[in-house]
């Protein structure tokens, strides 16, 4: 069989599967005018059980792990972290009518990884029956982190450089000013990867890899985090579903090239995970399924953890900008089309 | 065994189930003064959980069903959604001190369906080990919309006639007013049937029944929906049994009526089903478990989608009238009266 | 192998554990300043969920037991249930800067029983595999009720008497006033007993029982209550150590006098308890296990049930001082130190 159609027949089934199935159906009911809403308190408690399921699942495969295994590709999501935020930089802010402190805080968001869309991919995985590390769900803090910092730092030095070429045609009064409190225009690193770790989304996470381990966690895993996800997961993609219907609206009032950055974006952050997680199975046997993994975190744009920690962080740049191209187009991306296209390229690579 | 021994050792039996258990429970607790609350989102997600189970259970049914079965049931089930607005309209309307419109709205409330009495009915049926088609669940909407619809078209309609004649006494001006806008009168079908199918607990149960439908979702269902329904009925159950006790004081404001209405009601429109339900049995071989569905849907009376409906389609009709009426009296009467009945008449009818 | 080095190896063991791990692990994630929050009506209904369980659980234990057995256990926890009120009053209100009725609240929180850790002991007991009566949980009420009962009572009286001594240097008027409505202050026992009963915690556990004793509730315990109690209880015990980290504070505002109480006094009362619960062992066969269970409730102090009912019993006394000393330092000490050391005397004692 060749791969286009192997490809289709692929993307047809997981359009089928419970999670994509109940994305589509929060979209179409939203469409309809539903009234249906899932408190946002049941939200918040899906959240926390799903990275805490995806956070002990990392945890405990590092625990009966060869941990020299992970460091090239920690290593790689680490740079493709801090590289999406370059490419939004001199890709998406360059393009007319941007504004580039919005382009920076867009890059930052799909440098960011989404939590939901990676489960989705954890999910497809399985279902497939296509193998991966089970501390790939651990990979998630090294892009996500990195990406957020970058993009804050990038957005404060643009803004610095803006603010002193404007004072260098303004009043020497200004400018002294200026000079005489340098420390307030220097960008503060740590307290942006502070407050990064302390988010929820984190938060769970991390102490899901810490329980994992450092205790026994394998009893509640069994009983309760693992045999739960898959159906917290399609209420989540269901809400997902109705929200990035409810926010296709906000895209209207930005520029058009956001649509076409965030169809292009997660495909292209993808393919260079891909590339790299690729360099990374050959030279050091990891799998398949963790490339996959390494390029839907790539392909991904934050929607839970990220847009708090922007809008703190560049907080002159347009929410609905960053979270209108995220939600709306990219993680519809993300889901519908990146990940069963790595999927197939990882299934025809490894039965070829 | 005569049937009286039968159904009163069944109605015993049933009273010691988890379902009447914790309904009873609710009731006592409440009666005694306790404090205990569930969350109003809890409530919300459980009744979401319980309607999407029951939507999938319908949807992968008519997957794997033959389509041309359950077109009598469903016909018969919209005939009793509109029959029961009408019995409402010429009894309880008819009766002294009762006011038309609420009568009206009372009766659109028994025609429209109780997801969670219609829960407990299915519960049953598989404790007793009684087959039903697996599409009967998704008999609900074919009788709700039609009862609610046929209860504010027959309202409105009730009320522009009263308001025509009120003219005819009043000055030529207001006359001329009148029929200078005669659309503003006009009774709109479709936004009521529209707002129906928006609700949470139709788009819940629709949004299910598509995607059994259409998807393959029994990795979720079986993993989660179906395993967890049970527990979440018992929960809701308890609600229930803790909101009758404490609406059981609305009733005190309105006619006596209503508590006769009230308990007669929910029998006689189980009895029409059972009749047309056996007529279906016998033509086109619907199961008797389908039977006590069509019978237990027309019993019971909506508590969760039908007030609000009701509320934006009649406001002038009085909500502790018809609320108080269908929860306090008419759900009770459903499930602890309604429920045993038709199932041991089913059993006495299958066993003879 | 001796004690010593058998108890330590047990307690590095049960740090281990998913329950004490999640415990640590929110007192480490709020000492790091996490921003995970789970929301208030997810733990109400976890609350719900654990107590109905244990309800059950003592409900179904009792109808299939001899109940003559419980009589000898019920009675000492009555009595420890009173006993320690009184230790509070003899002891920590005699120590300088301690107010008297800061001290009895105190005492009634710590008399008080916490749904929670006993939650934590039964399922480490069955984590060691340790055999306990099913009824043993259903001792709760018998110590918990009594106890915020008689602190409310004491401190009512040691209220009045101060009153009775300061009017006695007062004006005439005055004790006139107070002889005009001697009722006002007399003690009402009887309110105090039924707000205890009707609060959430003892209603869901009290429904539970009953559920348990003259319902078939298996079913629902089976697929639902039992299979998700593990899970549950570790996200409330991550909420637990979030919380005792947050509290910590506000023990620095009242006498350092509170910490040594709240370390000294959950091993005392569990040692008062073992030997009780021993006399019960040697004579009736109570079970090593429930001699844990009764240790572990007289160790425990109430965080969800005792603080409302000491606030509305008791307006005067302080609460940063009894929920400080409670929830921060007595609840750790009884989960960290009395469950794993009653656990470790009962097998060593059990296999001596």
């Amino acid at each position: 069989m060749d791969f286009l159609s192997f490809f289709l027949m692929d993307f047809v089934k997981q359009l089928q599967s419970p999670t994509l199935g109940f994305l589509i159906g929060g979209m179409i009911i939203a469409a309809l005018g539903s009234q249906l809403q899932i408190p946002e308190s049941i939200c918040k408690i899906i959240v926390f059980m799903l990275l805490t399921k995806i956070g002990l699942t990392g945890g405990i495969g590092i625990r009966k792990s060869n941990l020299t295994e992970m460091v090239l590709p920690a290593a790689f999501a680490v740079m493709i972290g801090i590289l999406v935020v370059f490419i939004a930089r001199y890709t998406l802010a360059k393009l007319p009518k941007v504004k580039t402190v919005d382009a920076i805080a867009t890059g930052g968001l799909f440098g960011a990884v989404s939590g939901s869309t990676m489960a989705a991919a954890l999910t497809l995985l399985e279902e497939q029956g296509i193998k991966y590390e089970a501390w790939a769900g651990a990979l998630y803090p090294f892009m996500d982190i990195p990406a957020l910092v970058t993009a804050i730092v990038v957005a404060n030095i643009y803004l610095n450089k803006k603010k002193l070429r404007a004072a260098a045609y303004s009043t020497m009064q200004e400018s002294f000013d200026k000079q005489k409190d340098p420390a307030g225009n220097r960008v503060k690193i740590w307290p942006i990867i502070q407050e990064s770790l302390q988010g929820p989304a984190l938060s769970a996470m991390l102490l899901g890899v810490a329980l994992g381990l450092f205790t026994k966690p394998e009893s509640v895993y069994q009983s309760f985090y693992d045999p739960l996800f898959r159906g917290l997961l399609s209420i989540l993609m269901l809400v997902m579903g109705m929200e990035a219907w409810s926010r296709i609206g906000e895209l209207r009032k930005v520029a058009q090239w956001y649509v076409v950055y965030s169809v292009v974006a997660p495909l292209l952050h993808g393919f260079i995970a891909f590339g790299l997680g690729m360099i990374a199975h050959y030279t050091t046997g990891f799998s398949l399924g963790g490339v996959v993994i390494l390029s839907v975190i790539a392909s991904s744009s934050s929607d839970i953890s990220g847009p708090p920690t922007l809008r703190a962080g560049i907080p002159s740049a347009n929410p609905s900008a960053y979270i209108g191209a995220s939600t709306a187009i990219g993680t519809p991306v993300a889901i519908g089309l990146a990940i069963p296209l790595f999927i197939g390229l990882a299934q025809t690579l490894g039965g070829g």
